[in-house]
């Protein structure tokens, strides 16, 4: 009997469900104590399993799905019309705890609805979080929550994300007392709204817990903080500015390279000898975002992913399941709401 | 007679005024017909005006301030305590209509507590908002406000700043119908909260806006859309986001460089000859955020901006003044507020 048993959702994603099986190849290979359970409809899975040699492993079982949730179903909409769909089957699966984690590059918005519905918040947690790590200049990563599952938050759920993303930092990042900020547009205790602020008196009153004041944008990448905590709506928008910041200057540089061949040549030379620091910033390496709060492990990867950054996203799920991570999030919660008045 | 005066307070940022008085020795002689009246310390004032040899030019005049405002003043604070500040007198000037435009690197929320209640907001406005152009894929700029003069906005609050950024666009960025988004966590109509989905029913509603639907952090220098509004506390989130993205690639590319002296050397090549397609990306250049919606032009330059950064600001508050902007919005909003029930 393997140790941990992993839900693929293999029919969600810009790319379909080839770059998950090629990633499930590297997966299987590289954790030979997990079981891995692929949702998805058989007439497209199998002929992929057979190309990647992975039709008569023991470490693969398939579970046939008549219905597959588009990137453009309503969520409401998902939950109601297709409750066979791979990605409902899969959660079924957590729910059941037959599985211990589930991966789905499909649908952000209903996959947390199904997976709100299905899996189920931890007792004590308001609302469930996206998050994600991002590098930081120090060398490290930093965690950022919420990314979007909640449009806003009041200050008990903020202060339960600083609570959740400081467990997760501590047994995913090892880190010992995580430092944990606010996002804020400024870092005097008097700047921002009253949630945020509300916020900020509880993370600082609760013992345990390593409050660090409330940090600006510019500070996201600083390493300042290990845990950094936002509505769901300036997390979204801060990390997806990120991205189109980070697009516009690749897109420039490559302008430049291809205004000249000896450009070409010194960038290709440069990346040979460079690329060890370069590649620890590959976006694909921080795919992955937890729905933390939940009673088990989701993980969503990204709707563009390539199969490199879907492995990274089944990693993140070995990971979080390996550590336990929603038990260990229970009990917390439990201590702090025992704790508060 | 000169077209123009512009007010400039010359004691507030982080370099203090040397760096003022350097930039405008080149705002001198690049604006023949306009005055500057630099209110500050004379002790500080006139040996730098010696330096730049401006001590003799009509162009300049002084007026003394005992008091200087400083960066971590509280804005109500330095509203009651400092009536003699160089700010103050600044606004005071522009308020008299004795200058058409002010320029001020000074404590941020300092300036719009004293610009509020000095210069006033145009009638129909409710409130005033921060904006700044940034530069897009396209090879153009967008403006994007607020940057965090108002913590939380209402939704007649964001359609307002959609209606004075328009007009922005048309005059200073010649762009004949500007594109208008609202900054959201998706595109789709009913993503976000109510106040962005009720700010884009008016914006949809009202005639002679070119309203262009949600868009997400990714398209923020896309292009896609010439002035993207959001409140206060994302837009500051976003931009100070990307700067703390900008500042971790710079230093992982100046790692990189200094690793090797062929990089370096390859590096100065390569920026001598593609610095025209970069220069447009300099974030000196994008200096001066505008605090529209105010009766006079009052421009907001970085802390931090050295001479370069700040002439930017200069030109920002020149061009604003001699296209008169704040008329002109008071003109839309008048129109917009006549046309709506």
């Amino acid at each position: 009997m393997p140790e941990l048993n992993i839900a693929i959702d293999a029919m969600g994603g810009d790319n379909g469900p080839s770059i998950v099986i090629e990633a499930l190849q590297r997966a299987v290979s590289n954790y030979p104590n997990t079981h891995f359970t692929v949702f998805g409809h058989q007439d497209q899975i199998n002929p992929l399993l057979k190309q990647y040699h992975l039709k008569e492993s023991t470490a693969v079982s398939v579970v046939h799905a008549e219905q597959t949730i588009l990137m453009d179903d309503k969520p409401g909409q998902s939950l109601r019309s297709k409750p066979n769909s791979s990605m409902r089957l899969a959660l079924q699966a957590l729910a059941n705890e037959q599985c211990h984690a589930m991966v789905c590059g499909g649908n952000t918005g209903a996959l947390m609805t199904n997976a709100y519905f299905t899996v189920k918040t931890l007792p004590g947690v308001l609302r469930p979080a996206l998050m994600t790590a991002i590098p930081n200049r120090v060398g490290g990563k930093s965690f950022l929550l919420d990314l979007g599952a909640n449009a806003s938050c009041d200050s008990d759920t903020l202060f339960q994300f600083g609570v959740m993303g400081s467990v997760a930092a501590e047994y995913l990042l090892d880190i010992e007392k995580p430092k944990i900020s606010l996002l804020n547009m400024g870092e005097e205790e008097i700047k921002g709204s009253d949630v945020v602020r509300n916020a900020a008196a509880r993370l600082s009153q609760c013992e345990g817990l390593n409050y660090n004041g409330f940090i600006e944008g510019n500070h996201l990448f600083s390493g300042r903080s290990d845990v950094i905590v936002c509505d769901g709506f300036v997390g979204n928008i801060a990390l997806k500015s990120c991205e189109g910041l980070a697009t516009f200057i690749i897109e420039q540089m490559r302008e430049t390279l291809n205004s000249h061949w000896l450009y070409r040549f010194f960038f290709k030379f440069l990346q040979r000898r460079t690329h060890k620091s370069w590649d620890r910033l590959k976006p694909d390496h921080y795919n992955g975002a937890s729905l933390i709060g939940l009673r088990q492990v989701v993980i969503k990867s990204h709707g563009s992913a390539n199969a490199e950054a879907f492995y990274s996203a089944i990693q993140q799920a070995v990971a979080e399941a390996h550590e336990q991570l929603p038990d260990r999030i229970k009990n917390r919660v439990e201590a702090v709401l025992s704790e508060q008045p």
